[in-house]
């Protein structure tokens, strides 16, 4: 016998993992390409002078049981209190059956957005659950398909008010009861826009003064008010009125709809989503129906395939952020998918008359509690409340919270006298008496008494949740077999490849999934005190250095929870820096032609204005537009937004001098971070001449996609940057989100990748992404022309597959690939982005050689469906690209296509007995449109569709 | 609005989760039967005799959340520590792709046995694989897919041994080096049947007195020695040689079939199954070629389906216990299929290059263990080992002991000198610094010492794991898809009903499955101090008191970890009371007919004789000729075995008269727990007559059956035979199993479900799966008649639809109409037992009567089939019952067919767009058989197969 190696590490994680080809596929792949090594490759692809000398370094790197252990270690730091602060954040009761089969589940947590409807039938099913909810709760007739955290869908609701008053006021009234983060988070975003925020009591409102108006319900420390007054007051003046509403109490009391309400907004996390430091979860926004149109984020509507079946999809697309580019006013497009499903599906879990029930628990605990604190002389306001009181103790404010700390509960500072107390589901009568201890009172709580001290004028009139999904059997048999029903339609990471340019769907490691699940990381609300959260801290910080480490830069902040959001917080930090010198003026931002739609966007939200810089042929910036437009700019240029290696897929190599260009012209460079994976190790934004970058953690750091978020986008900046970091939102100035770090309890996920794969493992993790791109890039040479490369014919971590002549020689357009791709069992790439009519197709390092084969077979073999469509061979309009993606419908239905049953649905690549059949025919994106229907429909109608 | 009553539990388990029905299908049902209420079924169905008036209460029963707060609070009891004990548990790293997609996965966990193997392709194949891992690694030609524990297993292959040797000796010798429940299991197992065991030192073996021997390598204090000579003595004397092998030490060290063994046995828990207190794991057994017929277990093999494509299927199954009832000498049937599932999966994430690599760093770890321990001047023994040492410390012993303790270690006490130490994958240099401390020195250990110390002459000299399934892509994005791919095969409880006569198919609650993989139960050694496991203790003794409460009895032990060993363990203290009192010569059972094919087997085991039992026209015994054969018998009789409801699922009025016509004759009562479902809460077999009953935990109180396996037996006995209970394995006498508690891991599964059921809701639970029953049966009505039922025309929670009239009026068999129910997307009920030729439905409470309609749906659109046939408006031979199950490949082929393919796959009752699709056509029985393969087949076969 031979012993193995004593360097043979079988725990490596980096290269026996997480890194899809082994060292014999990789062989097979040099040889493909004709290169000796990987190093070669690199060298051939990424230009010299950007490349870093350095080396990431961070010790060794750990395995999947060692990384448990440390995230043990870290997660002990973190103290389990009984939080009772309220302020948009409630312990909740996560049904177990949801937990494990949706958030712990690769079917649910690896998926995509679901811009491929036929493929996406599932989730699409379960976030018109959620809408459905969201309507009904808030009483209004269309809800998105979520937001990123209140405070932004707060003022998201703000910018849309905007968008739709008829009132030409630039002031927005924002009720001084709203939760302290929603005002932060509305300030930040409305000053650079020209709004003037107007804090004040709803009382002292003027509407004839204001294009809008929000108001809290309940208010931040408990106060129930009807604003029907109020909505009509604002309607009189042509200004728009929104309601940020806690769903649990629209349970049981009046919904903002019958208030006369325009919008409403809110958090879904109480409803089974814990609140893990601050996120992630899914915010609601719902609105009017004239108003659907300018509502930010995505939503659901009912549509029908191609057989007129009913089909799922995303509605209104066009007011995408990737199509308006210049106009674009809201940078939100990412959405809390897979919170929204949770929550979605805990409504179906407990439906309406367990929603009710529970709602009345949390109310009938904290009248209880209220009494007790009554009966001892304590002064409680308000008089009538749902589920948050506010005690004035006078001087003793600090003795009754420390003393409630005691007792193993966190409770509310409010001003200098006043403790706030919210209960919430999982509230127990040995908690209510532990507050009563911390207030000095010893007494038995008694569950059985049963007062109400709801306002009786606000109580809820109408019925919600009478769709029949939300009356199913709640046998968890039953639960089980919808969800598993609905993961089934869908197509994620976990079957097949997803290719998308742009987006890289890389392994989300179970064991990096692991901590997410656990107390000391989901159970800490995000306003504990410090000496609670040393776990987090410490996770936090170790991140931060390693993040800088990657990127070059000095100082990280943790708090967008997503890439737009990081974007927009990076030119925030740019704009105050240039304020604090002086040079405020400054509000032009260059930005490539084939940038992100999101740059664009977040320019205008900071105020600036944007000028589009020309590309060359090769996708790269046209240097000689870019040093025009900055010197023509130079007094007013503030910054340039690029991305790199850019978003054409090659690395270019005028980087430097466009980043020189910008600072000679007194501008600050914005590196969009969204092909960092293409970078990790080789190159680092901040060597480049970048100020300021987002990381897309839930592209390179391998935070799931879920579905359609969550997303972490935390920035990274150059010192001068520091100190204009996003504020505190609770109680600080300049915040882009409700919580301080953003979405924390996903942060393990990324701490853990970067100490598995260790600063190698990261590296040539980016080599070998590198590798995959061109492999494929190679194999496809000849079939497909890859659109841009770079000097040595090579491409970075994704190529563009120019597809729009067969449009003309077969009429086959890039749609009819990406559908037909889904009967070889793939999910499209990107399509028409950043050019019209390709394919772009970002493999990841995840991805093994077999995998990319497979995904290559089934591109050659529809280049010769296209061959024979441009040969005469087969016919122009009835052929099995037109006519995909195909379903079982289509095979067990009579047969009369000019193509075989076995051709049409087992094209090459596809697997036999495990193949993947998508629940519909192509969907008809026209009729959703125009015939928009965003709730669930009758039973009757979806049983017809179904069968 | 109104309020929800206060008495609206929205967290109310048993009626909301657990039990199928709501409220309102309840009353539909009611009125269907032509019943007022539940307790008139109850009335009509349960003799009034056998109903218990009291009623179960341990208080309020609890929420999901209230029960993971319990749980916490136990697990918190037990103290994890780092245990070197060895002794045949090791600790190991669960693979987290394993854990979070196989043993965390309702697609895995809640299948059933693969007896239908047109719906169980994906758990098939994944046996295979550790089939073949077991092969390889013991160089024996046949394995069978697991058995319970490697003590049992160890008593399996002694009684083996004894059906194939030519020598007629009566003595079987044991390796006095073998673990000592190894020891004590073949000792208890030994004595009924009349088998000397001889424990002695290898070189004292006298083959030519044995029939076969036992050794264990390495031996329990980590020798190790060459047994080719043993085994050629053995084979002179026409006797058989075993060898109980550790698989880890099977990567480097020259395997048993090298050395002439005949049969090997040994545990696979440390591939990646934790400790768990004991259990669960796999054990496996391989034996040579001409000896397979003989092996006890289920045996993975290969066949063909009806297109000749190939097929996994469980070969041999004429080998199994319901077959060969009065000359079974083996009642295992139960396997550890999850477990061998995770151990196969471990190897096929390793592969032979990292199961060597990690095989030789546990090595390495203990050769510098050992070093540093001589160097400091102790005395090592052995000088060659594997991964165990043993120290002498003479006086010190204890004070050894307990300092390893202080440092967070468990050693193994060895004799009163000694200390043993075993080490494992998980074992860090720290904690090998620690096991020092524990002696007293204080040194750095210095893992690039790479000394070996294994004895050269045993080094292993041939290769294993080559078939490609052990050489995939070790990404895993790859492990993730093929585990998938598995699962998407099979049809598990978590698409559909599986109506399982006998095995209760019950929902198993993700709530019930999350402690199972928390440390504090999943790490502790089964050999730990008690204060280490008071945790365990608790839950033991309280669930050991409910069930009690439960089944009248007054005392209970875990040990058994099956149904067959229950029922062994039970027939044993019968055994040994008798003996105790003078009547030692009682060796008469009685068992009518229609009793589960283990109970002659048990009866057997323990050296009784069978005599049958009639059973009259209803299916119950036929008093008369139990009564006749209780008199003849009088003097021998040792028991009657009976089931209850009977297994013709009726409620036998006569069953307390058999107990005391047993009792009268001296006999003691044994009750099968096996139909416990339908009684708990209503009657109570302690009650009836019943002197011990096995209760299966994995049937009626929700413990998984993991695709056939793990499952747990305890027993349940009147107070006289407490003393007579099973003894420790670990140094006492009388053991039944490795672990004093059989698998305790799965204890906080049926723990959590009786709190959270509460009395009351277990009751109902009882009531509402005989209603699902009686649904059943008054549905089918006129379409099948239901063999037997009780005096008031009610079934019990099970029924049993003869459609024996088929098979003459159209040719139909009942493998026909199972195969039929796989188009509908259901698992066929329980086929040809107890009566051949029908089949037997089981539905249990958690089935929603959505679920029964689509299964009575589905039964009965059959039935109109068959009368098609029987009208002659269908052809006898081809239609869509003999041609079921319908593949996608038929739908793709050419359809030459007299029915449609709409009518072939889409039978009544069937998902259209979530339709499950077999991934074979018929397996072909006979072919396999004759040409059994039981290891993976060469790869290109299997492409051959999936294309």
């Amino acid at each position: 016998m031979t012993y193995e190696p004593i360097d043979y590490l079988p725990y490596d994680f980096a290269n026996r993992r997480h890194i899809g080809p082994s060292p014999e596929e990789m062989a097979e792949m040099f040889a493909a390409l004709g290169i000796d090594s990987l190093d070669q490759l690199i060298v051939e692809t990424v230009p010299e002078d950007i490349r870093w000398d350095g080396s990431l370094d961070w010790g060794k790197a750990l395995s999947e049981r060692e990384v448990i252990h440390r995230l043990h270690e870290v997660a002990q730091k973190n103290k389990v209190l009984v939080s009772l602060i309220g302020q948009g954040y409630h312990g909740t009761v996560t049904p177990p059956a949801i937990q494990r089969n949706i958030l712990e589940n690769p079917a649910w947590y690896t998926a995509y957005t679901p811009y491929q409807p036929e493929i996406s039938q599932g989730r699409l099913e379960a976030l018109l659950n959620y809408q459905t909810m969201v309507c009904d709760l808030t009483g209004l007739p269309v809800a998105n398909a979520s937001l990123l955290d209140e405070a932004t869908a707060c003022a998201e609701a703000m910018t849309m008010a905007q968008r739709v008053a008829k009132s030409k006021s630039k002031a927005f009234f924002v009720d001084e009861s709203c939760h302290p983060q929603n005002i932060a988070v509305m300030k930040t975003r409305a000053e650079p826009l020209g709004i003037e925020v107007i804090v004040g009591a709803p009382d002292d409102l003027d509407a004839a003064a204001v294009f809008g108006a929000i108001f809290q319900y309940p208010g931040t420390h408990g106060h129930l008010r009807d604003f029907t007054p109020e909505m009509e007051a604002l309607h009189a003046a042509g200004a728009v009125g929104v309601v940020s509403a806690d769903p649990m109490a629209l349970c049981l009391l009046k919904e903002p709809g019958a208030m006369g309400a325009d919008i409403a907004v809110g958090s879904t996390q109480r409803f089974g989503v814990p609140v893990g430091y601050g996120g992630p979860h899914a915010a609601y926004m719902a609105c009017r129906d004239d108003m659907k149109r300018a509502m930010p984020g995505r939503i659901v509507g009912i549509s029908i395939d191609s057989h007129g079946n009913k089909a799922y999809r995303l509605a209104l697309q066009t007011r995408e952020q990737h199509i308006r580019r210049e106009k674009a006013t809201s940078n939100v497009c990412t959405a809390q998918a897979l919170l929204a499903v949770m929550a979605g599906f805990y409504a179906v879990f407990h439906g309406p008359k367990g929603l009710r029930a529970i709602a009345q628990r949390i109310h009938r605990k904290t009248a209880r509690l209220a009494k007790g604190l009554e009966a001892a002389g304590f002064r409680i306001e308000p008089k009538a409340f749902f589920d948050t009181i506010t005690v004035d103790v006078g001087l003793l404010q600090r003795g009754v919270l420390q003393a409630a700390v005691q007792q193993g509960l966190n409770l509310r500072k409010v001003g200098k006298t006043k403790v706030g107390i919210t209960l919430d589901e999982r509230t127990r009568p040995q908690t209510i008496e532990a507050v009563w201890r911390a207030f000095g009172l010893v007494q038995k709580d008694d569950p059985a008494q049963s007062e109400y001290r709801l306002p009786e004028a606000l109580l809820r009139q109408t019925e919600y949740l009478q769709h029949e999904v939300f009356h199913m059997n709640r046998a968890e048999t039953e639960m089980m077999r919808y969800m598993r029903r609905l993961a089934d339609r869908d197509l994620a990471l976990d079957r097949a490849m997803i290719p998308l340019g742009s987006c890289t769907m890389k392994l989300n490691a179970a064991v990096e999934m692991m901590p997410v699940s656990w107390r000391e990381f989901s159970m800490i609300h995000p306003y504990v005190p410090k000496d609670q959260a040393r776990g987090y801290a410490e996770l936090i910080d170790d991140l931060s250095a390693k993040l800088c480490q990657i990127t070059g830069y000095d100082g990280f902040s943790m708090q967008p929870n997503s890439g737009a959001q990081g974007e927009y917080a990076g030119l925030l930090a740019i704009r105050d820096w240039q304020r604090a010198r002086g040079e405020g003026q400054r509000d032009v931002c260059l930005i490539p032609v084939n940038a992100h739609g999101t740059n664009p966007a977040s320019a205008h939200m900071v105020g600036w204005k944007v000028v589009a810089v020309k590309c060359d042929a090769q996708g790269s910036i046209d240097l000689n537009d870019f040093r025009a437009k900055a010197e023509k700019h130079a007094d007013a240029l503030a910054a340039c937004m690029i991305t790199y290696p850019s978003t054409h897929g090659v690395f270019e190599e005028t980087v430097k001098q466009v980043c020189s260009i910008t600072h000679e012209h007194g501008g600050q460079v914005y590196i969009d971070g969204a092909n960092m994976n293409a970078m990790v190790g080789l190159s680092r934004p901040g060597d480049l001449g970048g100020d300021v970058s987002h990381l897309n953690l839930h592209k390179t750091f391998c935070i799931p996609h879920g579905g359609g978020g969550p997303g972490m986008g935390p920035i990274g900046v150059k010192a001068h940057l520091i100190p204009h970091l996003p504020g505190n939102p609770n109680g600080g100035d300049g915040a882009v989100s409700a919580a301080a770090f953003g979405s924390p309890s996903l942060l393990p996920i990324s701490w853990s990748y970067c100490l598995m794969m260790g600063g190698k493992g990261l590296t040539q993790a980016t080599r070998v992404a590198i590798l995959n791109a061109n492999y494929i890039a190679t194999r496809l040479e000849g079939a497909f022309d890859v659109l841009y490369r770079g000097g040595e014919g090579r491409v970075a971590h994704e190529c563009i597959l120019d597809v729009r002549p067969f449009e003309k020689t077969a009429g086959v357009t890039v749609e009819d690939i990406a559908k037909r791709l889904m009967d070889a069992g793939f999910h499209a790439p990107t399509m028409s982005w950043p050019v019209a009519g390709t394919l772009m197709v970002e493999p990841t390092e995840s991805e093994t050689k077999a995998e990319l084969d497979r995904f290559c077979d089934a591109m050659l073999a529809i280049r010769e469906e296209i061959r024979a469509i441009e040969d005469g061979r087969m016919d122009r309009a009835v052929n099995p690209l037109k006519m995909a993606p195909h379903t079982m419908e289509d095979l067990v239905r009579d047969w009369d296509r000019p193509y075989s049953r076995e051709e049409g649905c087992f094209p090459k690549g596809a697997f036999r007995v495990d193949k993947y059949w998508p629940p519909v025919n192509r969907v008809d994106n026209v009729y959703g449109d125009r015939h928009l229907i965003c709730t669930c429909p009758p039973m009757e109608d979806i049983a017809e569709a179904a069968e």
